[in-house]
């Protein structure tokens, strides 16, 4: 018997991985959860239906969700992950020697009970003792007042879509909560999905980034399971520009690089088309 | 009732299009030929049950394919096109007022007949008097001996799978026909397709095109309709270098821009990594 996993990409268009056998499947407070042996990725992680991340080819999504902040900020110590339960970009911003302390907060503990059961590379970040868990919805998170400043926060979430745990994160008082979270020189990076079949997230949230954040920049990569393939981060900085950054040897990535860092800013029009003015102004410069 | 097309981008991985009716359906000497009209992407070509071009996404790559080149050869006069018998490459290459002449050499003329019926944004090249479309085979065409030289040999062909008529068109003997065929300073590109799913097209086409001709630069962009979304293209050249170029003002395009050209040079690992030392050291310089 062939099993086939279908997602939509759209109501005409829709992906299917072959499955090898079900590793997990349950249901949470928050979501279904499966976790799904496919046979051209691996492991992979589908939350409400919805392909989150493969063990083939997750490490492009968290290199360039990683390392671009990381590249970018002088000293990055204190890192907040919001979201980001399965570990695999806790375990990439771990492998900065910089980064001191990364809290990790999840609102879902069984996606982090399943990924340490069967996403074994993902879930290496789990034993780093830099690493701190909390199960708390992002927002709440950072409605206390107590927080110490964060250097980097990055947002790995569901897109926001129906009743999903991740609609919270896509507000303009969420981003003003991360705002008041961050150091006076920190960065903030949101994934903002596939503009080829959704364009409304990456719309939307960069324009209530671009009202919160001095400089607020997008930019790009190809996550081959992905609807469409081209993927969106959007970007909040109180001081830095992401696009300007010294360049520093990388010898263990496989997506990330110092040219495609630069690269990743270069829009294509229909994207940029998307943007308020003013960040596709900023980003249309010629090429330097 | 619900008609979907299928496709195997692998033995584990497919993509589907929800079909609002069928617009053609035949057989050629060489290959099956369909028109759908994809609910996503409008009227779509598809030879041998692969998905070759849609009215939605097409722009990316004619547009990456043509202006590439277009915007690094000085004079680009004269321009052979093998392959593209849909008319979409050849439309766009004609944009450029210094084209004085496309001569496009397609195999079979079922596709041209199909693509002016059906695919009526493509056709558009078909009424421009500087259009010459000779039917014949591009191996046995360029092993001719009365040809004037081109400034720009582009290959726009299916990939070279099964038994299908793009094959002759990714061996080295084709590359040596193409150089002689090429001015002094002539340009070639061909399409490589996606390194995700099928990494030896693009292995051993590069390697045959940086054994054929002095400079060989690989490029990518993103088509959403094909699998992983990841495309490459690879091309050789006897003088110039298409990472060195002037950038010049584009107002029409949707993909392409001076800074997505630059960008497109930018190789990730996972793609460097198929390629022949000198053409991956040669496109791993720093940002510049």
């Amino acid at each position: 018997m062939a099993l086939w996993f279908s997602e939509s990409a759209s109501s005409g268009h829709r992906l299917q991985w072959k499955i090898n056998r079900m590793l997990y499947s349950g249901q949470s407070r928050f979501q279904s959860i499966e976790v799904l042996e496919t046979e051209s990725f691996g492991p992979s992680l589908v939350l409400d239906g919805i392909m989150q991340t493969t063990s083939g080819d997750h490490f492009i999504y968290h290199e360039m969700l990683a390392r671009v902040p990381l590249s970018v900020h002088p000293h990055p110590s204190r890192v907040l992950i919001i979201g980001g339960g399965d570990g695999g970009l806790a375990r990439e911003v771990l492998l900065s020697s910089q980064v001191s302390q990364v809290t990790l907060v999840e609102i879902d503990p069984m996606v982090v009970e399943v990924a340490k059961e069967f996403l074994p590379q993902h879930a290496q970040a789990f034993d780093d003792p830099r690493l701190n868990i909390i199960y708390a919805d992002g927002l709440d998170y950072l409605g206390q007042n107590s927080l110490a400043p964060y250097d980097l926060i990055l947002v790995d979430s569901t897109d926001p879509e129906g009743s999903g745990p991740g609609n919270s994160l896509y507000t303009s008082t969420f981003h003003e909560r991360v705002y008041n979270a961050l150091a006076e020189d920190g960065l903030y990076i949101q994934q903002t999905g596939t503009p080829t079949y959704n364009p409304e997230v990456l719309r939307q949230t960069s324009l209530s980034i671009s009202n919160t954040f001095p400089v607020c920049r997008v930019f790009w990569c190809v996550v081959p399971t992905y609807p469409g393939g081209l993927f969106t981060f959007t970007s909040g900085s109180k001081r830095y520009d992401l696009m300007r950054f010294t360049p520093q040897a990388t010898s263990d990535t496989r997506w990330y690089t110092a040219a495609t860092h630069q690269a990743a800013f270069a829009l294509p029009p229909m994207v940029a088309q998307l943007l308020p003015d003013s960040v596709r102004l900023a980003q249309s410069r010629e090429p330097h």
